[in-house]
């Protein structure tokens, strides 16, 4: 308890120093916008610094560095925060502010860590932050980062893995803080930091370190979750929802080795075909997934459901215009909608070589990777069990490991299907009364960055979140608050975030913090 | 002309100081025999060095350093070799021996370039030869080179790109040379090599070469390929035609760029399914190829390939055993049947990532590079034809470059089809006389270093050798002596020679620098 004793007594000295939110004529969402204007630059060059971080999930030691960084920054703007470290797992990068006279506290959720990288596919290397003066797509140039007095645009792009997803919240919190302290405000709520550095490696061990360090979460109202893009049309939004996420992958198999494709090309088992005609087998042209039950476990959508989906922007004609689709999946259902049933993607698939590496040979292999999100109803196990299914109905023989000789003697098609796990979706009620202070507080923030009527409420989003982990094993509602750009490339090459969505970020989250305690 | 007269007068002056053939009681394969005997930890020395040069066609560097190398070599024993250069084109290593009194001229065809390589696909760097004490599958263990006075076991493998495929003939034919020239053995008909630096990059240049270069190569009466690898059941062939071999690249597309797919899973076009849809769509459960019109222009197999086809020897039942397949393609027909029909085959398909690569994106591009291989009769481009109208019928509107955004706005359905070309299939008659006497020279070695009737005569192989430039452009015979082991892996990571296969190519190049002038 000694951090807690310390960080009150930080937060009240400045107070009593500097004088309490409301003795002079500045908001704090004011306060936080002032510090921003003067100070975009240095908050530029900070956020440039931590993006150079490398933080490829699945790699501790990139993990522990920069949740050291994360840490040092906090402690500059004056929260004692701390690493609660669990043996080999990432670290969870823990911080709380007590407020004297707080009756609720917010626990705010962010993910440090990013998805995993293949450096030939960037334009930049992922872990050199790389300023451009509008998005690539939109033709920006590559400029240097400004100096001390130059404008900054709001309209210039930075490029690096986790621009977007999930460092752009950190980056924005840390100056909403300091302008705090710097000003002597105080926050509305006490907060608890939980920074967690598993997310894209699906947060295995969220919930152990919910419960291990129980007595530092246990009196939080409601999470935030800081992550994800603003809605496709450019507009913020306010989720209360998340697919479930499993991936899954397919290998089918060939000869015991690459064979040549003119010595035996009409004879060998044809590998790509093979795995082609399995992936082929389960979708219907209209990109309906064809496997037995696949929808069957769905649970119907609610009233408040329904409501928020035709309260949402139609924004799909403006979406494949962007994106050059004049077809999408499942027309004429539209975006929103589709996300309320599970989707099935090839993530990606291996065999040989194409292009100028491209050789003569049948491959021995053929890999798929399969990305499901799953909806409110589906078990991850059970719909593993179906995708299973459908592969032994199209003639193959299912195995967990790669088959012996015996097996490859024993059966004409062999399929290693390994994966699975993943996570269940989840969705907090939209009548929830602290889900609607958060709305309240956002919606305020977003007129001021985007304009009158900005914020879109959705009811779900399609991306995936360890919601699960605070409405299960917390027993707490939880509701994400995204600021990234939608086009911000997230989970591929070339990732970005644009300026003014990390200017919105910090009027946001002064905004949350700031929120009156009368609404809940 | 000077070349010629030094290198006449070099072995003339060799013979006289030694003695001609004949002059003493050993054969020139027995000489050739007991100089590799006593020369195999040396050979051995020197094919690893070949092996260390890095050979990869399209990479001139590469090329012209290993084409001065083998000049060199040959230089060493008493050819009076040069390089033949075409600007921008691998060179071809030309040689000549002009024999007294010899009435033909054997033409000699080696390729010293290899195909690609990615190194993260070896279990050793493929330009760092390493030996083995059998194959890897078989459980071979690696084991340092030997040394002066050490055994050598003929089943060990020497592991590196081109062992088998087809820097083996090269290093072969130098240790004969040598006892040859030391043993003062003229062989009994003219030589020309002419070694191609371009063969896994399509022999673009070698009928320019051929035409530019007439003087050299216009005496030669027949051509001898020293490429390809064994008969599957590992006995030694002889082949009489190839089939041609043509590459396609196939591209479909989704949005412009890669997306989430928890954002858009089910919704944006899902690129590695419509790819599969496409493929599945070319074969049938059986492996035959689907696409209207692709048997109809297989020209029929006449008496003399027939009854070839009938005296083969039957290995499919070993070689599926071998190989870990219950099913091939076309069954029941077997592998010398199959492979007078044209193949179609998936070389390889990319399309974001699997494993620990895999990302959770919906990839904006698959693509699969498609294998073809045609039999007499099929014409490239009109089988190229064949796929692109396939690829229309299924739906696609077929480019070739990169959508614009108007044409994807325009289609539901883009594939970009790129490749082409291709070599036509090639052969000579059976009953050619030069072709029955390099198979009655063959015969010898193979009885020599395999046993009684281990010789297999083949109509037509699998694989692709650029015979049609000696068949239509000189208008001479061309029969392939192939000497590498059937599983030599070339084309593919792990390629090797066994070291018998290497034992083998000496007593069989000895075998036809001596054949007897009497049969042709």
């Amino acid at each position: 308890m000694t951090g807690r004793l310390i960080l009150t007594y930080v937060f009240m000295l400045l107070g009593l120093l500097v004088g309490h939110y409301g003795a002079d004529a500045q908001s704090p969402q004011a306060v936080a916008r002032i510090f921003r204007e003067n100070n975009e630059v240095a908050i530029l060059a900070d956020f440039k610094e931590f993006l150079s971080y490398p933080n490829r999930a699945r790699n501790l030691d990139d993990i522990e560095a920069v949740a050291s960084y994360i840490r040092g920054e906090l402690i500059q703007v004056g929260v004692n925060a701390e690493l609660l470290k669990i043996d080999g797992a990432p670290p969870i990068v823990y911080g709380e502010v007590i407020v004297p006279g707080a009756t609720r506290t917010l626990g705010i959720y962010v993910h440090y860590d990013g998805q995993a990288v293949d450096p030939n596919n960037w334009t930049h290397p992922p872990f050199e932050p790389t300023l451009y003066t509008a998005s690539m797509d939109a033709g920006g140039e590559p400029r240097p980062f400004p100096s001390e007095g130059d404008p900054v645009d709001p309209e210039w792009r930075i490029y690096a893995r986790s621009a977007g997803d999930d460092k752009a919240p950190i980056a924005a919190l840390i100056p909403v803080l300091e302008s705090f302290r710097d000003s002597g405000i105080l926050p509305t709520s006490n907060l608890v930091f939980f920074f967690d550095g598993e997310e894209e490696a699906g947060s295995r061990h969220l919930g152990e370190y919910m419960e291990r360090w129980n007595d530092r979460v246990k009196d939080v109202d409601i999470w935030l979750f800081f992550d994800g893009p603003a809605h496709a049309s450019g507009r913020p939004q306010v989720t209360f929802g998340v697919r479930g996420s499993m991936g899954l992958e397919v290998t089918v198999y060939g000869a015991t080795r690459n064979l040549h494709s003119g010595h035996y090309g009409n004879w060998a088992p044809d590998t790509g075909n093979i795995l082609a005609r399995l992936l082929a087998s389960m979708k219907d042209d209209d990109g309906q997934v064809v496997i037995d039950g696949w929808y069957d476990t769905v649970e119907p959508i609610g009233e408040e459901e329904l409501s928020a989906l035709r309260g949402m922007p139609d924004w799909d004609g403006q979406l494949r215009e962007e994106l050059g689709l004049v077809w999408t999946e499942g027309q004429p259902e539209k975006l929103p909608e589709r996300l309320m049933v599970p989707a099935l993607n090839v993530r990606g698939i291996t065999s040989g070589n194409t292009g100028a590496l491209a050789r003569n040979v049948i491959p021995n292999t053929a890999v798929a990777s399969l990305g499901i999100r799953l909806v409110k109803g589906n078990e991850p196990g059970h719909m593993k069990n179906l995708v299973v299914s459908h592969i032994e109905k199209m003639g193959f023989h299912v195995v967990t490991e790669d088959p012996d000789m015996s097996l490859r003697l024993k059966y004409p098609r062999i399929a290693k299907v390994t994966g699975g796990g993943g996570s269940t979706a989840s969705r907090t009620s939209m009548t929830n009364p602290f889900g609607q202070s958060v709305v309240a507080a956002a919606r305020i923030a977003a007129e001021q960055a985007f304009g009158e009527d900005a914020l879109v409420v959705a009811p779900g989003m399609g991306g995936t979140l360890p919601l699960r982990v605070f409405t299960e094993v917390a027993g707490k509602p939880a509701i994400i608050v995204p600021v990234a750009n939608h086009d911000n490339n997230q989970h591929a090459p070339d990732e970005n975030l644009r300026i003014a969505n990390l200017w919105y970020a910090i009027d946001l989250y002064a905004s949350l913090l700031a929120m009156p305690s009368t609404l809940f």
